[in-house]
C-alpha cells in the first residue's frame, strides 16, 4: 500500500504468523488441547440443557477424556504420568479457558490444585501413593482450604488436625459452622480424597499442646461414591456460574487418619509428637507453603485473559457484520465497527488484552523458571508471587470488564445463550474473588513494593506492615524500589535532561510510556511511605492507618502492574522482526501505553507530568489509532486461534 | 452528640421518616407493592428450581395476581379497570423492582408496552375492545417491535402491512429471516395478541402502492394456547437471565387482520384506501408514535436504580458482619466496612443510587404532568422523552456497574445463586440494551442539546442532524442551549467575578459544584458543535464526522444528565427541613457531586477549571466524607424499605 501523508502505511496482517507468536513455545500443547477443544465443543450447548447433576456428570467426563489425552498434568513429574514441563501445563490451562470453563475450573481443582497440594506440599511417599492416580483423574481429590468464615486471610482458618500420639494419627475438626470447609470444588460429587488445611496441633511428649499454624494433610472423605463416616458434605447450591463444577460444604467430626497423611515437605510430626520444620519462623513457614501453590494464580490470570479474547473475538467480528442506520438516504446501513464510539469501546479493550497476554507470557517463564529450579531463590520467589498475584487481579478484572462490553457491544443477540456471553459473563465472575481476593492480592504486590521483598517481608501481616514502613526514612523506600536507579535511566533515554523529559519525546516513543508509567510508580509508592509514617508518626492506631492509605496501597499496586505489562509489550514488540506484524502490533502497543495513560491523565496532571494540551493530544492520538486499527481489526483477533466451534454464535456472525 | 474540631455533628438518621421521603407521595402503592412481594417472595427461590417452562409458568401466576391486586394498571383509565394515575404506574414498578425481575419485565411487557401501545397508539374502540381484559390480565399479549435486523434503527423494520382494499384488510408479511420479530416477550407462550410494528403500504384508489412508514396494529398470533395459522414461533431459548419471561420469534406468513385493527390515534387509513395523518412528517409522525411510548424507559431507568438498591443493602450489611484481618495480635479481626478502600467502593455507587432516586423522582413527575395532560405541548414532551432517555442510560449502567461491585465486595457468598446477585447480575445485564440501546439514547439526547428540541429536531437522522448543526453558527448552538444564561447565573452565585468563582467556592458549596457540571456540559456542548461544523466545512461525509465525533457526543450527553441529576438532588436536600435526616442526605450530596467531578478531574483541569491542588483536596474530601458516612451506611440502605424476605440472603447477613 501507499504510504498516507505522514508516511504511514497501513500493514497487512499475516494471521498464521501472529498466532505462531502468540502460541510461542508451547504451540505444540496449545495445538493439541485447541484438538480436544473441538472434539468436545458440544459440551458448550449441552451446559444450557442438561439437569445440574447430568451437566457435572458430562463435564467430569470430559475432564477425563482430556487427562487421558495427557492435556492435564504436563506439570506432573514424568514418572507418575506427566512431563515435568510446568510452563506447558499453564500454555495448556490458558487455552483450555477457550472453551466451557466448568470444564476449565474443573480440571484446575483436580489437577492443579489437589494435585499440585500433594506434588508440592508433600514428599516422595505421597507422591508414590497419589500422583499417578490423580494425573490419571483415576482418583479424584478436591483442595479444601476456604472456609465459610475465612478466605482471605487463611492463616487465621478454624479446621484443626490434632496429633494423638498413641494412635499416632492425626484429628480433623470442624470447631463450629463458621470452619466448615465452603465452596469446594469437586467435593459435592466426586472427590474420594481432600486436601486439607487446618491448624496443626501437637502435644509434644513433654508438654502443653501447642498450635503450629495451617498445615495441609491427605484426607479421605468419600468411598465407592459414599461419604466417609464422620464426613459431612452438603451441596452448595445452584451458582451464578460454573454449574457444571459441584462446590461444596465440608464437616468433619473427629475424622481420623494416619500420622504419615501429613504432607510434609516443610514440616513434620515424630510418632512421639514432636513437631520440627526447617523453617523456624512460622509465618515464614506458613507463607514459603502457600508459595508453592503459586500455579492457580498464574492460571486463573492466563484464564481470564483468554475468556478475554472469546469475547473480543466475537464482537469484533459481529461489529463486522451488523450494520445500523444509514449514512445518507438510499446508502446501505454503517457497519457497527466504523463508528467511532464502536472502535473507542473495542480497541482500548483489544490492545490491552494483548498487552495482558506478553505479560502472561513472561510470567509463565519466570514460573517456569522458578518451579524448574532453573531460579529458585527466596527473592526470585517472592518476585514470582507478587507478578501472579498482580497479572491475577489486572487479568480478571480485565476478563470482567471486556466481557461485559463486549455483550453489550452485541445488543440483544448477547444476552441469548445460544451466544457465548452468557456463559462468559457467569462463569468468569468468580475469577475475581477466588485464588484470591484481587484487592487482597493487590495488597499483597504493594507490600512486596514497600519491602522490596525483604527477608521480614514474609513475616508481617498488613498492620505490621505499616508498622515496619513507618520505622524506615522515606528515602529508604524509595531506594529500596530502586527509584533512583529508574529515574537515572530516564535521563539517558529521553531527551532534554531531568525535568522536561516528559515534554519533549513523541507520544508514540515507547521510552516515553514506559517512562510515564514509572515515575507514576515511584511516585505514588514514595507517597504511600509518606502517609504511613505520618499517620504512625501522628500516633493514629496501624490499623486506622491502614485503612485512610488503603486506596492509594491499591493504586500503586495497580500502577506497578501497569507498568509490568507495558514493559512486556514493549519488550516483545522490540524483538520482533522488521514487518507489517510487528507495525500492527506497534499500533496495539501503543493503544494501550496511551490509553493507560489516557484513564489516569487527571493524575499525570496533578503531579505536572502532563500539560493539558498534550492531555488533549493524548485523546487525539488514540483515535487516530483507533482509526487505524479499523481495518485489520478482525485480523488481530483471528490471531488468537480460537476455534470457530468454540464461538457458537452462527446466528450472530452469519 | 457532641460537635468535632470542625463543628461536625455526626448524624442520627430518622429510618422511617427517611424511608418515607423516598416513598414519596406514591408511599401507600409503594407500600401495597412490597406487601405483595413479600406474599410471593417464595419466586426469588423457586427460580433457580423450576424448569423453564414451570418457572415461566409460575411468573405468570404472580403477575396474574399482582394483576387482581390492581397493582399493575395504574396507568389504565378508570373505566378499563385502573386509576388513570401515570405517576403511580412507574412507582408501582420501580416497587416492583425489588422482586423477581422476570416478574417484573414480563409486567412491563403485558401492561406496559403492550397495554401501552393499545392506550397510547389506539382509539376507543380499541380501548373497548380489550384494555380492560388486558389489565386484568385475562388477555396476554406481547410487543411485537424489535426484529433480528433492526433494533436501534426502528424505522428500517422489514416487516410489512399491506392494505387490501376488496377485503379491507391488513396483510402482514415478514419478507425475510432479518425482519421476523425478536426477543419478543410474552410471545414464546402465552400472548394470544401482538401490537406489530410494520411499514404500512396502502395502494390508493388511483395509484402506486405506497409506504407509509412503521405504524401499529393488532395482530391475534394465538387462540386457546396454538398458534394461528400463518404465524410461526420459535422461543429464544436460554438467556443470560429473566428466564421467566418468555421470549420468542415471529414470522408472519401473509396474516390477515381487519382495517380496523390499525392503531389509528395518528394515522389512519379509510375503507377505500386513502392513508390519512395530523402530522403530515412521515418522521415526525414516527417519533410521536414512538414517543407515546416513553413509559417503557421511565420505567427500566427505575428498575435499574431499584435492583442497585437491593444489591447496596445486602452489600452493606453483609460488611458490617464480615470480619478479616486483626488489626493487632489478639484484637479480633477488622469488619469489612470499616476498611478505608470497601467504603470507596461502596459508598460512592451508595451517593450516586441516591441522586439517581431523586433524578428519576422529577422524571416521573414531568412524565406524570405530560400523560395527564397537565403539560403536554410539543416541547415538553420532547424534553421528557430526553430526560428519560438520559435517566435510563445512566441509571441501568449504573445497576450493572453497583450489583457487579456488590457482589465482589461479598466474595464467594455473593457467587452463590441462594445470595441474590446471581439473579440481579444476570436479568439486570440486558437493561443496558432493551428500550434503547443505551450508546443510541445518549445521541438521542445530544440530538435534543444540540437543536434545542427545535421544530427541525423530529425529522433528523443523526447524519442529518451534522449538517443541520454544521448550517449554524457555534454562538447559535451554545445560545440555544442557554449557555449564556446559565453563565450569568453563575456569576450571580458564586463569589470573585466570572473568572475565579470555581477557585474561592467551597468544594461543599451545591452552587461550586453544580455550576462545575454546567461549566462542562455547556464547554463540551460547544465544542462538539465546533467539531461537527469543522468536519463539514472540511468536506468530510457526514458519516465519517459523526464517527470522528461520536465519543464527544455520547460524553456531552453524560454531562448533560449528570448535571439534572445533580440538580434534582441539590434541589430535594434544599427543600428539606433541618435535622438529621437533612444532614445525612447532605453528605450523600456532596460525595455524588465531588465524585463525579473527580471522575472527570482530567477534563476539569484540562479546561482550567481545577487545578491540580483543588483537585487533590476534592479526593481528600471524598475520603472525608466516607468516614463520616461509615456509622450511618446502614440506615442509608435500610431507609430504601427493601422488605427483608427479598433480600434473601440469610446465610450472608446474619
Amino acid at each position: 500500500m501507499a504510504p498516507d501523508e505522514n508516511g504511514y502505511v497501513q500493514p497487512v496482517v499475516n494471521v498464521p504468523a501472529l498466532t505462531r507468536l502468540l502460541d510461542g513455545e508451547h504451540a505444540i500443547v496449545r495445538d493439541r488441547v485447541r484438538g480436544a477443544l473441538i472434539e468436545h465443543s458440544g459440551l458448550l450447548a449441552e451446559a444450557d440443557e442438561l439437569s445440574k447433576d447430568a451437566y457435572r456428570d458430562r463435564v467430569l467426563e470430559v475432564v477425563r477424556a482430556t487427562a487421558e489425552d495427557g492435556l492435564t498434568s504436563y506439570h506432573v513429574p514424568k514418572e507418575y504420568g506427566g512431563s515435568g514441563d510446568f510452563g506447558a501445563a499453564v500454555a495448556a490451562f490458558e487455552t483450555t479457558a477457550f472453551g466451557d470453563l466448568s470444564a476449565l475450573v474443573k480440571t484446575g481443582v483436580q489437577f492443579g490444585l489437589f494435585g499440585g497440594a500433594i506434588l508440592n506440599l508433600g514428599t516422595q511417599p505421597h507422591h508414590d501413593a497419589w500422583l499417578a492416580d490423580m494425573a490419571a483423574a483415576r482418583l479424584l481429590g478436591c483442595f479444601a482450604m476456604t472456609e465459610t468464615g475465612h478466605g482471605s486471610n487463611v492463616q487465621e482458618l478454624g479446621t484443626t488436625a490434632t496429633y494423638d500420639a498413641t494412635t499416632q494419627e492425626f484429628i480433623i475438626s470442624t470447631p463450629d459452622d463458621s470452619a466448615r470447609k465452603d465452596y469446594i470444588g469437586n467435593a459435592a460429587r466426586h472427590a474420594e480424597l481432600a486436601t486439607v488445611f487446618a491448624q496443626l496441633i501437637v502435644t509434644s511428649p513433654d508438654g502443653q499442646p501447642q498450635n503450629h499454624g495451617v498445615h495441609c494433610l491427605v484426607v479421605p472423605i468419600r468411598a465407592k461414591g459414599k461419604v466417609l463416616p464422620g464426613v459431612r458434605i452438603e451441596d452448595c447450591g445452584p451458582k451464578m456460574g460454573l454449574n457444571g463444577v459441584d462446590n461444596g460444604r465440608i464437616w468433619f467430626d473427629d475424622v481420623r487418619v494416619p500420622r504419615t497423611n501429613l504432607l510434609n515437605r516443610f514440616a513434620d510430626v515424630s510418632e512421639d509428637g514432636v513437631y520440627s520444620s526447617e523453617i523456624e519462623n512460622p509465618n515464614r513457614r506458613f507463607f514459603t507453603m502457600l508459595g508453592t501453590l503459586v500455579m492457580g494464580r498464574v492460571c486463573v490470570g492466563g484464564a481470564g485473559i483468554s475468556a478475554s479474547k472469546v469475547a473480543l473475538t466475537i464482537a469484533t467480528r459481529y461489529a463486522t457484520k451488523r450494520r445500523q442506520f444509514s449514512t445518507s438516504e438510499g446508502e446501505p446501513e454503517q457497519l457497527l465497527l466504523d463508528y467511532g464510539m464502536h472502535q473507542r469501546r473495542l480497541f482500548p479493550l483489544l490492545a490491552r488484552t494483548y498487552a495482558l497476554h506478553f505479560a502472561q507470557d513472561s510470567l509463565r517463564q519466570r514460573f517456569d523458571d522458578v518451579f524448574s529450579g532453573r531460579a529458585d531463590d527466596e527473592r526470585t520467589r517472592r518476585g514470582l508471587e507478587s507478578r501472579a498475584a498482580g497479572i491475577k487481579a489486572l487479568g480478571t478484572w480485565h476478563a470482567t470488564r471486556t466481557i461485559q462490553e463486549c455483550r453489550e457491544a452485541c445488543g440483544g443477540a448477547g444476552y441469548l445463550a445460544a451466544n457465548r456471553f452468557t456463559a462468559l459473563k457467569a462463569d468468569t465472575d468468580v475469577f475475581t474473588t477466588f485464588e484470591g481476593d484481587n484487592h487482597v492480592l493487590l495488597q499483597l504486590v504493594a507490600k512486596g513494593l514497600l519491602t522490596d521483598y525483604s527477608s521480614e517481608f514474609s513475616d508481617m501481616d498488613q498492620f505490621e506492615l505499616v508498622k515496619f514502613v513507618a520505622g524506615m526514612a522515606v528515602e529508604q523506600v524509595v531506594e529500596r524500589t530502586m527509584a533512583h536507579k529508574l529515574l537515572e535511566r530516564l535521563k539517558d533515554v529521553l531527551p532534554g535532561g531531568d525535568d522536561s523529559w516528559d515534554q519533549e519525546a513523541g507520544l508514540l516513543s515507547p521510552a516515553y510510556q514506559l517512562s510515564m508509567l514509572r515515575f507514576r510508580e515511584e511516585h505514588m509508592l514514595a507517597g504511600v511511605a509518606k502517609r504511613l509514617k505520618r499517620g504512625i508518626d501522628s500516633g493514629m492506631p496501624s490499623g486506622e492507618v491502614f485503612s485512610r492509605v488503603q486506596d492509594h496501597v491499591i493504586a500503586v499496586a495497580n500502577a506497578h502492574v501497569e507498568r509490568l505489562i507495558l514493559d512486556a509489550f514493549v519488550g516483545r514488540f522490540a524483538a520482533m522482526p522488521q514487518g507489517d506484524n510487528r507495525v500492527a502490533l506497534g499500533l496495539l502497543c501503543d493503544l494501550f501505553a496511551l490509553t493507560t495513560i489516557e484513564a489516569d491523565r487527571a493524575w499525570f496532571m496533578e503531579h505536572n507530568r502532563l500539560t493539558t494540551n498534550r492531555s488533549k493530544a493524548i485523546s487525539r492520538e488514540i483515535n487516530d489509532l483507533c482509526r487505524k486499527l479499523r481495518p485489520i481489526a478482525v485480523d488481530l483477533v483471528d490471531a488468537f486461534g480460537i476455534p470457530e466451534e468454540l464461538l457458537r454464535s452462527e446466528a450472530l456472525l452469519r
